[in-house]
């Protein structure tokens, strides 16, 4: 076998099912060994940024990682956006960028550039792989590195000549498992804080945001009067009949302190204290009130189910009653606008579905008209990076072929990740993507007001919107083998969602509000 | 004033007439800036992508830099591929992004990176804004390295409050400007060299291809009997009627090595030893024989032109007697392939066309197709990194608005960056895109064989195929306000060519190969 055999077979040996690739020459034995080597699902993305979202998604939804395969120093930058999600989100990616061959270094050819200086600012691991026989070995640490909690992505680097050198057979190496750190050190301390009568908070992410964790946490809720709060952009929460409700911390600075200030103590429960999403003048970026203090129960690092457990247990928090059935609002009526949109959705979305929210301002709504429907999952923009929508429900699909996935999409993010919607095509996923066209970037408009611009002049006027021409997203769709309809109303919007999502396949619904 | 508006007042004062902008909320302050300081034209693009290469575009025909308007690290690393390219174009760009404030940056908001690193692998120039009074300063330091020889790419970080804080009014500064560097030294050597018998070729780069320098060029031709070559990939050449044929090193390595071996010295002018794309097994990567000595006339530092001047008066080299009369292929019929295409595009392409050539392997034949048609400019994919034709189209469009610009384009690299057309639309770009329909990365099949792999497995045809479902290029440019046509034979392309070509604004065209 070559070099490139051996990483495809350690990866397989791993655990790692699905490459979302678009390779370029330096890729070529990688490519071959795809088909030499059995076990291994190749799904090509028309950009990378596409593969780099959809092995977050993919991450996400199977907790185990995707690989990636992406061509030299440009192409993985095509990538690094959703790869820089995908390290905010702690999602295990598998980041595998063909060199070229070590001697041609020297040469500076066109496509040369410094692939590890654009690889750590999202890698908690970069290895360039020094000869074809190390390669396997090298597969598996990358891999265990990206599993590994707090997970992330782990960059691997194969100069072309590590990939087509001849190795021994069977060289593959299957990476070691990763075992839970337990959070066992501050259980008791909590304990205690959440036994006085100060108003607390659980501030949950990762594994806190889980069916486990969830549960976990509303007995220790029940016991101790605890609020359970979310960081405002969540890499994945189980949710919905059955579980706790949690209320995200509000996005602008000023609301988070006000809802923060209501406590005297916030715990951190897998995830890090939270700040301001930007920094405004006349203020620090913290969020949190000097009167509330800050206890860590379980880092991002740890057993942070395990945790909310054993914390559970120690406060003898029974079982709580949870709403037990499903409720959704009505199936609203009228004019399209943030509120009937997310009632809408809530009011039709399946039994499991899968909810990729990059819907901005259109989004705010949906959260809370959703919160008892039946039992799915909610994905969250994590890093900031927009167009990460369209790509992360592509992996969400491919790693639960079986449940519906809805990408709830906002017009000017959609537009950088596009090409999404062929991968959806051509892999016959059953993605129903609602784009929320409001025609402009309405966020920038409120912070155009916040940065003192309140009466935007001609060019920041234009440089916030997308009309002049109005996009149309039917027609792009179309374009890429997806079917699509356009509404103007609710009732339009709830009947193309029940079409769309009672038929195989991805379908558009471009919802003009 | 504040930070901001010194930074445009500074770029206006330095010659920078555009703004190429995806902006976020740390740019808030600059795009009311854009308002506020007269001079600087701001287009929007939908995609970072799209942005860089535009700017790219414009610095080659403007001879002067764009400024690009970025959003943290996420949206410069979106725009990285295309600032790759600019940089071994050595195209002149001012890459503003704005950061946080940088009291923020210790909380490691979501959007929080490492842009030094992410910005070094493509820039000559990085520097990040310390105090709002310095950055008017800055933004001048930063125009004057990105236009100095070697022209190229300067990265200014603005964080917030240097954006915002309040300056001195009348503080902007223009750049000083950048005399041109001499290279006298090696004149004398290369004229004994090429007045000997053994065979040389000029290898022509930067200035080298410009009308003054192909002149000169030519010049030196007639008296030596020196070959005039270029590198494969081109930023920029004037050619047609009047100038000189200079032929291109072949891509593949064994064919370039096989065209040098012709020739006993190879006299460098403007550029750089050619290398080979990519590096195979049993190769080392150069493509210049033992058997050619390398010398070097100017460097893409210095002073081409004056440096091809002073060899054609030393060498007493009269004006040539150039084809001043243009001839062009007769219109093709029949089934459209590589050279038919070609041959359809030099047989009608206008007086003064900016050709953009990202058609890969549709692309090879109109380059002689092409070579005395009526003066035209032809821009190359400089560093590889695909998804830059429709950009850099976009670009050219804005730097030379009564030109016709023609994106003679690839399927494949142009699903990268497709949102270039969106922007086309609303400037109202009298752009002209051929799309190449083959349906396939066919680089790749090519590549696929070269690695040995000649029967691709499923998985490698899969990753190599843009069929199933196949691009409808007419539906995606509907869908941002471009009117479309396909066509499939050579006639219908030329009719639709010439349609296209007569009517103001952007049009596209799929050619099904």
């Amino acid at each position: 076998m070559n070099g490139a055999e051996g990483l495809i077979a350690s990866a397989v040996a791993s655990g790692v099912e699905v490459c979302f690739a678009n390779p370029g020459t330096t890729e070529m034995q990688m490519v071959g060994a795809l088909d030499s080597v059995p076990g291994m699902r190749a799904v090509l993305t028309l950009f990378e940024g596409v593969a780099t979202g959809a092995a977050d998604g993919y991450g996400r939804m199977a907790d185990k990682p995707a690989m990636t395969l992406l061509h030299l120093g440009p192409g993985h930058a095509n990538g690094i956006a959703n790869l820089h999600n995908a390290r905010r989100a702690g999602t295990p990616v598998l980041a595998v960028i063909g060199d070229h061959p070590t001697w041609h270094l020297q040469n500076d050819a066109p496509l040369t550039s410094d692939i590890e200086s654009l690889a750590w600012p999202v890698s908690k691991w970069v290895r360039r792989v020094q000869t074809a026989k190390s390669l396997p070995g090298d597969a598996a640490d990358g891999i265990a590195a990206a599993r590994a909690l707090r997970s992330g992505v782990a960059t691997l680097i194969v100069p072309g000549e590590c990939a087509w050198d001849a190795i021994p057979d069977a060289a593959a190496r299957a990476a070691p498992p990763s075992p839970p750190v337990p959070a066992d050190a501050a259980i008791e301390s909590v304990a205690q804080i959440l036994s006085g009568d100060a108003p607390a908070a659980l501030l949950l992410g990762g594994a806190g945001l889980r069916a486990r964790g969830l549960r976990a946490a509303a007995r220790v809720a029940a016991a101790s009067g605890a609020v359970l709060l979310s960081d405002t952009f969540i890499s994945r929460v189980e949710r919905g009949a059955g579980l706790p409700e949690v209320a995200k911390i509000p996005y602008f600075p000023e609301q988070a302190n006000d809802l923060l200030s209501r406590f005297a103590h916030l715990v951190l429960v897998g995830t890090v204290e939270p700040v301001a999403f930007f920094g405004y003048p006349g203020q620090d970026g913290r969020v949190v009130p000097e009167g509330c203090a800050l206890h860590a129960l379980a880092t991002p690092d740890e057993d942070v189910a395990a945790a909310l457990e054993a914390l559970a247990e120690r406060l003898r928090g029974a079982a709580p009653v949870a709403a037990a059935s499903a409720s959704r609002p009505a199936a609203p009526q009228g004019a399209l606008d943030p509120g009937s949109v997310g009632a809408a959705l809530a009011a039709v979305q399946p039994d499991g579905a899968i909810v990729m929210d990059e819907a901005a301002t259109t989004g705010f709504p949906y959260w809370v008209a959703s919160s008892a429907c039946p039992p799915h999952d909610y994905l969250g923009l994590t890093g900031g990076a927009i167009g990460q929508g369209l790509p992360c429900a592509t992996g969400a699909a491919v790693a639960c072929p079986d449940r519906p996935v809805i990408a709830f999409q906002a017009d000017g993010s959609g537009m950088y990740t596009l090409q999404s919607l062929w991968t959806q095509a051509r892999e016959g996923l059953d993605v129903t993507t609602v784009i929320c066209a409001n025609r402009e970037y309405r966020i920038l408009r409120v912070e155009l007001a916040r940065a003192d611009i309140s009466q935007p002049g001609p060019q920041a006027q234009s440089l916030t919107s997308l009309a002049d021409p109005a996009l149309d997203w039917v027609a792009l769709a179309k374009g890429m083998g997806v079917p699509g309809a356009a509404v103007e109303t609710a009732e339009d919007l709830v009947r193309e969602l029940q079409r769309a999502l009672a038929e195989p396949g991805p379908h558009l619904i471009e919802a003009r509000i």
